[in-house]
């Protein structure tokens, strides 16, 4: 459906992960490698954290590969966290609404996958959504449903806990309706610092998901290349798809599961939806 | 908030309406002189019955005055029964979903004015609407809402009192959240012959709504005037504004007023929200 | 570059064309099965004849494959001759000056290919526009520039001569800057009734280009199709890629050719630049 | 028809220049007090200095009141040395090639007001632009063609002298082809340091232009504002209307006069176009 990008360390500069990597997001708009669709050209999203307390968010119906404002932002916004997302859509409208990352407060969340049969159940899962958070519901997506029911369900306080209560109440609520493999997805969620990222579908066959070697290793497989030496050790990129060819640095994240990086932080978790 | 136009009569070319008079909606976009806001810039639709049975739709988030699609499309396209709505948009986002007039089947529908409060209520009315029409819900705004609670409470059998129990909701459900003064406009409403309009307001200011004077009475006031003799006798205008000032042209819409035209019709009633 | 398709015959609802056929135009903007790129995705325009005396014209910078508001113009159009296309930009903006077809008075024009290295001649060949012309150049492509060099040429005289020496400058200028293949590409002209249609390029590899079989040959080939029935006898098309796989429809142009077809005409020239 | 701010000191977050003020530039796009028209609302863009060496642009054809983008740059983007321009389009299209502040190398560019008759001798003027710039044209309006003139005079070297023979050529090019009062308005060049403001029409009735009081008389004037201890001493605005009504802090350039502000150059000189 879509491709995204997740990135936690030292302050880098946009382009560097968007516009340099051989198979950066942007070449992934135009000619995805492992993506449902080979072109995710429905309009896209950037959010990043700087000075203020809130993330920036910028988004745009146009595809990302000509978009020159995307490009004008890249070459002069640094950031030590940021989400980019690239959009695919089907069924739901090309406007900035509906366009990724999502973000409430500090928090941003992003999503490539679907709710299957979205229509069908959507007005349950709306119900489910606290209703103070309900009027900051802004556009037509499954995701967005999914951020603010992770936000009903703790997302603030428990990330992986929150999105599997989100998830398993998809499931709780699809199979009440006789809707099979109700969930498909990658989800990467943040508040700044770390980045909980999550791979899961309810066929057990989800979208692809990558994460960066830890940098020392890096830095050690590579020692000329000067990327490895400018970014932090702690600094970490989570993808859809791997940006580049070079062996070693791409680890794929396996089904049903939820990893954590940024901040000293760098773990695996199993993700199981929960119901109620 | 905004303004808006309704045609029904013979065969008339869009942009005899939307562009050719003095105080046309093209004009209002920029300066309106009765609107609550003088520029309507945020958007505009059209909708038009043409040969298909549902009628067209045309959404821009663009500026009326200056879309040069629309005027392509106003010098080519001819109906006996349109809509033109422009956008002056308040909290809600700039996007084709939230444009006017909003369609269902062979239904289109357009509103000037707001709910007040309306994020305090908005869950408690989206719950009102029927849940087999809840999916095509597609924007935010609080005039599509009230547009499918029409459609929840029958508009396609009795709209008049299809609207007055919509706007009866409003009312009631704001009663019980303690807002005063809950709804604020004018409505109009077509299947594509019959034009229902409608203007109230809760506190009894109501937006502004003209109708023109019937043809046979035009053409003896203006013998001289041509299209008083091209336009078919029962050819009729609802508008906010006049789009003129030639005296005996445009007639007020008393405050709270259903007013019924076209096809033969050409009737007022009085318009009393009703609560179930 | 680009896709594009022209129509001349009897009155045709628009989306039987873009929207109806197994490998439509729509359909090519996400997946060009013969195009130079395999996504059309920069904009796309529609120019159609109906009553008025010039054409209308409908340009956006969306890609054809979401656009809400061609579809509906599509279900609502119908005309006797028209242009569609669907761009892959090289260089240029994404903005509705730089969309095909290129409209003047009457005449419309569209183009599938490049002048190579443009920006090197590009000074040279606008001074060769008639300065009266000059001032309606609106955008920034070698398309419209073309356009403008065979209006300055007599294109509404003699189309095939005039695009002869449109070309035939183009590859002037550019061999005396040192730049070879200068010209690539399909094009289409009409005032509305005539299309005239070319396939050239410098290097003679050009764009791929095809035309419908005659209308009376297909009724014969397929007595049941419902299509050839509704359609006039002198109803063509011209297409830069078959719109589906049935055998005997599709013929290709060939090699520096200009086909004319509509109104009576179907007939087929070499095609060779002029130089002054 | 348009509206624009030039700021020069120490990094200033854009909000505060742009939705701060009580007459914000945001607040002109709507409600202009001085502009030719009130409604500035086709268009916007900014231009600012940050690490690269070449200014940021960003250009939207969205009116800049409702741009969510825009709010989101403006909040997290400071810069000491930064232009806005919101527009007011008078013939020309509404695309991002059309908005201001125009960019070349480090250099930015903008304006206020218009050639007469600008069609008539848009293709003399073109024809002096220095070939080797000619490919970098990349809009319509006559504003770019200033900037490239004066690029073409040297502006890189001496603005204001550039500016004069710009404005010089204008003039006369207007003059033998029988065109009164050519030239109209207010422009503002930098490199990232130092600003150039000129006011200037043939008629002597040019667009109202403002510049700041220095920062130690407001200080000494306000000793409790909070913003003129956080700026630098050296900090200064341009803008072609005052941002609000405190007395004391907003002074008229006068008619022809180009004005020279920042990086501790705080001047004003006559401006005299000049032939060549």
């Amino acid at each position: 459906m879509c491709r995204w990008l997740a990135y936690s360390g030292s302050p880098l500069l946009l382009k560097e992960a968007l516009y340099g990597p051989a198979n950066s997001l942007i070449q992934q708009s135009l000619h995805s490698r492992l993506g449902a669709e080979t072109t995710n050209g429905d309009g896209f999203g950037v959010g990043w954290y700087g000075a203020p307390s809130t993330p920036g968010v910028f988004h745009s119906t146009e595809p990302a590969w000509n978009d020159k404002n995307l490009h004008e932002l890249a070459d002069h916004i640094s950031s030590s966290n940021f989400f980019a997302h690239i959009r695919a859509a089907i069924g739901s409208s090309v406007q900035q609404t509906n366009c990724h990352p999502f973000r409430y407060d500090r928090w941003l969340f992003m999503h490539n996958g679907y709710i299957n049969e979205f229509a069908a159940i959507k007005r349950d899962l709306v119900l489910a959504v606290d209703p103070s958070l309900y009027p900051r519901i802004a556009g037509q997506t499954d995701s967005e449903i999914l951020f603010f029911l992770a936000l009903t369900f703790g997302l603030r306080d428990d990330p992986p806990a929150a999105v599997e209560r989100a998830v398993g109440l998809v499931e709780e609520v699809a199979s009440r309706h006789g809707i099979v493999n109700p969930f498909q997805g990658t989800i990467a969620t943040t508040s700044g610092e770390t980045i909980w990222a999550f791979r899961y579908s309810s066929e057990g066959k989800s979208r692809s998901l990558f994460y960066t070697t830890d940098v020392p290793t890096l830095r050690k497989l590579y020692p000329q290349r000067e990327l490895y030496e400018e970014v932090s050790e702690d600094s970490h990129m989570v993808v859809s798809e791997p940006l580049g060819d070079i062996p070693g640095v791409w680890n794929e994240v396996p089904e049903a599961t939820c990893r954590i990086v940024g901040r000293g932080q760098d773990e695996q978790r199993p993700f199981r939806p929960r119901t109620s």
